[in-house]
């Protein structure tokens, strides 16, 4: 990549994964061609290949894009003037409709996570280690404003953020096609919901006595 | 089956499952035959054939009965003499074993979950149903002694087992190999640990302020 002239450099890379990015929700990954993204946008194939090596490497490219405007929404949340406890049940919330976005998307592509995965190298496990991150300075700013009990942040944060995603795999599992009917977002969200709820109860000073 | 002679029967069909289960757990399912389990107890294929329509039903039946075997002993676990917060300890304690043992066996068969799931129809719900039931006990008895808050039993049972067969599913997933380490299976305890730590602490009455 040219040195002196990053803007539009940026620039380029953002058309090439817009385009990217529409061709595969409409058409799927497979029925895409370097060459459609390319002319799209006006630009030649070579071009297109000094920017990205193969399709597969634009399709993680439009995924990364993905998960870091969800990072950084967080990221943001994380800033707002709230207590910890309702910034935990917002990334709770916000992460739930991210992902269910994120699903409908393969399912128009008729493609699962099974055959998404292989592409998508470390990807997942980086884009968990963020959350992972983002939810254990959650947990810490709790504990300093004298919301939450002392407890072992990183430890708390890795379990949540895995029964979280392990509810979610669960479900995905149990149902053998790719589909998934609203019902079944309805069952991850109501799990999902009572663990973020536990959470915020073994953790909370001065907790209430009823739950669920 | 004959109806008048119910010992002869169950004796058999024990003495048959015990001859599926040790060549399923030697050989594999795919190098057994029905020919060589009739074989082993003396028995004709044409009785064999009598019991079990196919090999896929013998291995159910060999599933089921070591699932009944787990959810017996829970049973028993239920009835002692113990605090249902010690209970529900201890069965988290014992799913881990069972469980671990389960996979360590598919592994000896060089099968994995994803094989062995088309073959077990619904006993694996089956069986979840009967752990959401065996926790919901725990959790209505502790209600009962004061141990624990007032809680809708149902919902927080459904959320713990599925969490901790989420955190389950969630490892085994990330993992391209059917072999999962000794690494792998601490990082399952470790969540689950925290996980049943933090259940406890939300519904228990007078809860210590520390946790993890």
């Amino acid at each position: 990549m040219v040195e002196n002239d990053t803007n539009a450099e940026n620039c380029k890379l953002t058309l090439i994964i817009d385009a990217a990015q529409k061709r595969f929700a409409y058409y799927g990954l497979s029925k895409t061609t370097m060459t459609e993204i390319a002319s799209d946008i006006g630009l030649s194939k070579a071009s297109l290949y000094y920017y990205f090596a193969d399709k597969d490497t634009l399709f993680r490219a439009v995924v990364k894009r993905e998960q870091d405007f969800f990072l950084n929404e967080m990221r943001q949340l994380i800033q707002e003037e709230k207590t910890a406890e309702d910034k935990f049940f917002n990334y709770t919330k916000h992460r739930h409709t991210y992902l269910r976005k994120v699903f409908v998307n393969l399912t128009q592509l008729k493609m699962t996570m099974d055959h998404v995965k292989p592409l998508l190298g470390n990807l997942m496990e980086v884009f968990m280690k963020a959350e992972t991150e983002l939810i254990e300075s959650i947990f810490q700013e709790g504990i300093k404003k004298k919301e939450f009990n002392n407890m072992n942040t990183k430890t708390m944060a890795d379990a949540y953020i895995s029964s979280a995603q392990g509810l979610r795999t669960l479900t995905i599992k149990n149902r053998n096609s790719y589909v998934l009917e609203k019902s079944d977002f309805e069952e991850i969200e109501t799990r999902i919901n009572i663990i973020a709820e536990i959470f915020i109860k073994a953790i909370k000073k001065n907790k209430d006595e009823s739950i669920a």
